[in-house]
């Protein structure tokens, strides 16, 4: 449940009107809830109450250092998966005590950088990068916390681009590997073993993958038992999926119920790394129509395009369209276009909407995870600002860019002066 | 013609090595042949030296400001599709008189910013643009310089999200329409027509698109001058293709061929505005391995990402890889991969490739084309730097982001610090 509602015919984020924040800040902008972030949090947290866990929110959803303030202030730990991130992270406030570090590409520097900052365990994706873990913190005169990342060949039935827990996936360690690989790290001196991880796929919409999926890695962590290797953190990934149109995923509720009844049992700290299921409805892109053309095919022209939010264009994703100022009367199938030099940029296809016209504002909903931190400056559009809505109060929490911040980082060699 | 070759065993751009660069500047980064560059350009020019023409480069494909600036310096235009690549032009030198606007979304700041800078026209692509341009210069007391961009209809053979001069595509206007938009525009008091514009798509590899164009908008010239209204500036686009992998585009001699005899007999000057057949091949992406994983799969993760590159992403796009390092012996066939937490993060797919291991240096060819402009932040991955090699030397013209640079804009509202 997000509050974003029709009031007196305009839509409102909370108790703030659209149209006003338009108004002030122009098109197109992010929007966001706070309030609603809040209890999208909560909701998910109060779920797992009866196990021990920790939630890291995947701050690639969403990295607005704002935004990863709230959750951090809700007790939020956080998933990163770059030095990026985890900069953004330690600049948001986050104790490193509670910061995972996932991902298949890891640099040696952000492995120095995650090691100096004391962060709690390494998500580890291959033997090479076991080894070059042990490697720097050897270096460093330090223990370098770790757990290895399972993949336990779970189809989740999402779209292939973040399907990530399959065989045919770059991500993790073939399971059956796993506990032959878990002995090596025990035996390497600057490695200390603090967990277990897997992660599946993200927009998950059905309950049945993760169990399977912690099926399999429990019986690893009993296999490690038995030897000795002890496993303070399971960490479970996120990839719980949202409504973005028609997809009808479980409540955290009863993903967590399902969770704890196959988990309890475990003498372990769960981890969690909700990003979408926490963000995804809690923001929305706002733009406005330019130009309409009408012919053998309708377009609705907007200003916001692809460089803003590329999931329609990148997944083919179903983004709900809603007309800020409530119309009446008939309605158009239409594609809303973007301003961008390419076919592939529209928000939408082929959909019926409101009969838009020429400085009408949209609101492009569901767009708080994968959309700012996708976005680009293709055709050398600067990028919209974020806004975040509490008490009635608009914050922008990122400013829009300038045409000279496009330069900002160019320069044009003495040689091409002359 | 491209100057990136392996000498001694090691690929240069030029005379320099692409090796001796990554160690100055470090992976992954963008690198761009001058000598190419320029190459391609006085060969496009010089296979129209018999029409009266103007090359307009399409600052979309690579909007550097160095790589501007070296067309400039050849006596180039600049298709433009933004106020931000506006912005770009004339930051390089541009003379506004060579620039012309393009774009389905232009909206009322960044038609006044171009009839302030006074420059040669804009393509306009629907009815109501023609008018909102015509009030944009009433405003201002001045008269607006137009081209309609009519859809001719023509399919081009290329990828759907960058065909643009077909029906179902959101650009131009109905040839069959046009003669009665141009007699409309002739009637409004702020616009003064000065040419005719088209383009059909990006990457075209066949001519016969490309003269089936030219003969339906050569005909609307015909009437329009019947009636009187006299067309200075025929715009025929770009969207010549490159040599990804097997494609065999027309070298720019035979399309100048081509578009000569057909278009010889109108008294107009020819804008051409290519972009990807000048710079595609004059740039590659360096990036370098940080581990192999074998299995059922094989994966060469490297430091670039679809972040960085995301044409593979994107369009399935074949990007050669070569080893900057030439080596011998067997080849494997992998995946290479990113570091970002997608499936959909990849540079190639079961590709055979030399076995690669950690620490070698890739260079992903034919990346000067839609590679840096695409780019984004996602994953907080800082932005690439771009690298000019000209005579031996190598020009940082793009500096590589920093974790600032990724906050930079963003703020934690009070409320959140309490």
């Amino acid at each position: 449940m997000h509050f974003f509602k029709h009031k007196n015919g305009v839509l409102h984020c909370e108790e703030t009107s659209v149209e006003s924040i338009a108004h002030d800040v122009g098109t197109p902008f992010y929007l966001y809830s706070y309030r609603t972030l809040v209890r999208h949090y909560q909701a998910f947290d109060e779920a797992f109450k009866d196990l021990p866990h920790l939630i890291c929110y995947s701050a690639k959803a969403n990295s607005n250092v704002a935004v990863l303030r709230t959750f951090i202030n809700q007790g939020s730990g956080v998933d990163v998966v770059s030095g990026g991130e985890l900069f953004r992270a330690l600049h948001a406030g986050a104790d490193p005590a509670t910061v995972v570090y996932s991902g298949v590409g890891k640099r040696e520097d952000e492995i120095r950088y995650a090691l100096q900052e004391r962060i709690l365990m390494f998500n580890v994706e291959s033997y090479q990068e076991l080894h070059v873990i042990n490697g720097v913190a050897s270096t460093m005169g330090i223990q370098a916390p770790i757990a290895l990342r399972v993949n336990p060949d779970i189809d989740p039935k999402t779209h292939p681009y973040i399907a990530t827990g399959i065989k045919q996936a770059k991500f993790g360690i073939d399971v059956d590997r796993a506990l032959e690989w878990y002995r090596e790290a025990q035996g390497l001196p600057h490695l200390t073993i603090r967990g277990v991880s897997c992660h599946i796929g993200s927009q998950l919409t059905e309950i049945g993958p993760f169990v399977e999926a912690l099926k399999r890695v429990k019986e690893l962590v009993l296999k490690l038992g038995d030897e000795g290797i002890k496993v303070e953190y399971m960490d479970l990934g996120g990839g719980l999926g949202i409504t973005y149109h028609q997809e009808e995923p479980p409540h955290p509720q009863e993903y967590a119920s399902a969770i704890i009844t196959e988990g309890k049992a475990l003498p372990c700290t769960f981890i969690f790394e909700p990003g979408r299921v926490i963000v995804g409805n809690a923001g929305i892109l706002v733009t406005r129509v330019l130009y309409t053309k009408e012919g053998d095919k309708n377009f609705v022209v907007v200003d916001a395009a692809m460089n803003d939010l590329v999931r329609p264009t990148l997944y083919g994703s179903y983004q709900e369209i809603v007309s800020v100022t409530a119309k009446q009367g008939d309605e158009m199938v239409a594609d809303m276009v973007g301003p961008i030099c390419e076919s592939g940029d529209f928000l939408a296809r082929d959909r019926a909407m409101p009969c838009f016209e020429p400085g009408d504002l949209v609101a492009v909903m569901s767009a708080g995870a994968y959309g700012f931190v996708m976005s680009s400056n293709y055709n050398s559009r600067p990028r919209v600002p974020e806004v975040l809505v509490k008490d009635g109060v608009f914050h922008v929490i990122r400013e829009r860019e300038s045409y000279a911040d496009l330069i900002r980082e160019e320069h044009i060699p003495s040689f091409l002066e002359e």
